[in-house]
């Protein structure tokens, strides 16, 4: 009889990392990547949360109620009002995410374990309510939504109401992330930030954020090369990652169409077509660009996630 | 022997109105209108330049040299090393867009000339290296960029050179026009603006920009209403246009998707889908909350317009 409650209340998500901004698309684009994250979720009657985890940052993950996943688990049932018969969960992760790096594991954490509970739950809220409570567990969608939808989301904030649409580009990128051997705070990369920005600055990346999502959408590639730049931000935060500026450069040099700091990093990402097969070649100049400024970096090979977050055991 | 070399010689090009920004696209987005400049030109080896206009604005077209349109005949036959061979040229224009009221009439001068002389010289130069003359000239790609290409499109400028993506919109739209009976220069529309603004309006607008693009690209009329709206200059710009905000509200009231200043003002520009049949509803709401506003109008309702600059008789 337990066996088979434990067995309907149970199910395992697979959630894609992500990378925010993309250059000029300053926390509003964000795209989900072949890297993913594990939940094994069940969902107990009892008021014991369990967390085992493996993998990144396996060691500085929060056990108990402070965990992220169960977070997300809880504010769930209660939004459905089930949280009078669900007190308490299993939670085992298996992470490849890794971690404060700018590629969305703490919100692969969020959405796992809104989607692992709301599979469980017979799927009460659609995935647009989903995005909306993971926003608010999260503070902001620009990760939260293409780890939910997949591919490259573009979102807008409305009086505190997210609203994204997904997309599938129809040019095959593949991306390069240079994982560099620091972490870096969202908090202090946005500490950096000025409050005000020139007008011209402000249309430096309407215009390249328009012309990126176009040539995206329209499959372009003559066109990317101008549109991954961005005044806004990045300016700001070469200062947190040694080198950053010699490491776009040699990816570009080595034939990428653009490169951009990940999310608020300290990863970078760059960008090329699968056709050229110039990843490799993207890969070996990033990390010895980085080598240069004195910062040991791996580099992740990766293609754009075209399904989101997933459930694959039920 | 006249007569066969002036018809060699002559041509007659269509230009269409445009409406730059389209709201969150500041100093970027475009578009082409079904409301047409006409030009029929012939260069002459003689020194003398003819200028006859008629419709909107006849009375104030600069005659002889000072004459926009003959200025961009002889921009481009300098381009070309052909201004030793052909010192002038009868110019008659037929004015169907609004002077002064953020239509891009300037532009049309410009591209006309320039896309006339180009035709009858054999087309030395293709529709990239057209624009960029073009831009030189009027200073900034927004309107003469849809001027040549019709359709949506994007510029962007990187170290003074223009790069622009035409696209045409899945989503079939009327375009309502509501023109003031006031010109505004867009000199003085500049003025207003603040040369730094906030990073939140800045990510207002990159966010805006880049669901309109997207929803236009893919169809997605439901995310249309959230992606017309401005932060960075209608603002600003709402002091030199009576009423503005009011006119707004009562094309969305009547169901619009969205509405903005068209270019720098003072036309007012409204958007719906061809299909709600909602235009005339629209248009009167857009001039009665004018003339609440104390201000007279007329409105246009347009299309897209499809084909941009075009040569119609040769």
């Amino acid at each position: 009889m337990k066996n088979s409650t434990d067995k309907k209340n149970r199910v395992v998500v697979r959630v894609p990392g992500t990378s925010a901004n993309c250059g000029p698309g300053f926390d509003c684009l964000g795209l989900a990547t072949t890297i993913y994250n594990y939940l094994d979720l069940t969902l107990i009657r009892g008021g014991k949360v369990v967390v085992e985890s493996t993998g990144e940052g396996a060691e500085n993950i929060p056990h108990g109620r402070r965990n992220l996943t169960w977070m997300a688990v809880r504010r769930l049932l209660r939004e459905v009002g089930r949280d009078d018969e669900f007190k308490g969960a299993i939670i085992r992760m298996k992470n490849n995410v890794p971690i404060s790096r700018g590629l969305g594991s703490s919100s692969t954490a969020i959405v796992a374990g809104l989607v692992g509970a709301n599979e469980i739950l017979g799927s009460p809220l659609n995935r647009q309510e989903l995005l909306k409570l993971a926003t608010e567990l999260e503070g902001h969608p620009d990760n939260v939504a293409p780890a939910l939808f997949g591919g490259f989301t573009v979102s807008v904030m409305d009086n505190g109401e997210v609203q994204t649409f997904s997309f599938w580009p129809r040019i095959k990128l593949k991306l390069i992330v240079a994982v560099p051997d620091f972490e870096l705070s969202t908090r202090l990369a946005r500490k950096v930030l000025p409050r005000n920005v020139s007008m011209q600055d402000a249309i430096f990346n309407i215009s390249r954020a328009s012309m990126l999502i176009a040539a995206l959408v329209e499959g372009r590639e003559d066109l990317l090369p101008l549109a991954f730049d961005d005044a806004l931000h990045q300016p700001y935060r070469k200062k947190l990652v040694p080198g950053m500026s010699a490491v776009f450069e040699a990816a570009k040099s080595a034939g990428a169409l653009g490169a951009a700091i990940s999310g608020a990093g300290s990863c970078l990402i760059a960008f090329t077509a699968a056709q050229s097969h110039l990843e490799e070649k993207i890969a070996a100049a990033m990390t010895e660009a980085f080598k240069a400024a004195g910062v040991t970096s791996k580099a992740l090979i990766l293609d754009v996630d075209k399904r989101g977050a997933k459930v694959i055991e039920r």
